[in-house]
C-alpha cells in the first residue's frame, strides 16, 4: 500500500530530506508505504487473489488515500 | 522491510486476528512491514543498487530486527 499521488506524505519527505542530509545525491523523492505479508491456507491462486482483494477492501487499505497491489507467491 | 522471524509483530498479529474476526478463513499469519519508494537521478543500475544498499544500512533499515529487500525498476 502506498499513498496516492497528491496525498501529502510527510514521512516520505522526511526520508528524502534525511538521505540528502547524509550526503546521498540524486534523491528526487521518497514515499513511504506499508507491506502486509499474509500466510493463507492452501487454495487455488484465483481464489486466494479474490480473498486478498476482499481483505484489502474491507480492512487493510484505505481506498480514499491509498493504492494497493497484490502479489501472490 | 519486514521484521525478522522471531521478532514479535503485534501489528501483524492484530491484522490476522481482525481478518479472522471479519470471517476470512484460513489466515495463518500476517506480518506488517514497510515499503519505501525512492526516486533517484539517472544512473547505472549497479550504482543505484549500491547506493540504495548504503541508504538501507545507514538510515532506512534497522538490521538488528528487520530484513530488507531492494528492487530497482
Amino acid at each position: 500500500m502506498t499513498l496516492k499521488d497528491g496525498v501529502l506524505d510527510p514521512q516520505g519527505r522526511a526520508i528524502a530530506g534525511a538521505l540528502t542530509d547524509l550526503g546521498f545525491e540524486g534523491v528526487e523523492g521518497a514515499r513511504q508505504g506499508k507491506v502486509i505479508e499474509l500466510e493463507l491456507a492452501d487454495q487455488a491462486l484465483d481464489a486466494a487473489k479474490e480473498q486478498v482483494e476482499a481483505m484489502c477492501k474491507k480492512l487493510l487499505a484505505n481506498p480514499v488515500i491509498e493504492n494497493y497491489r497484490i502479489e501472490i507467491s
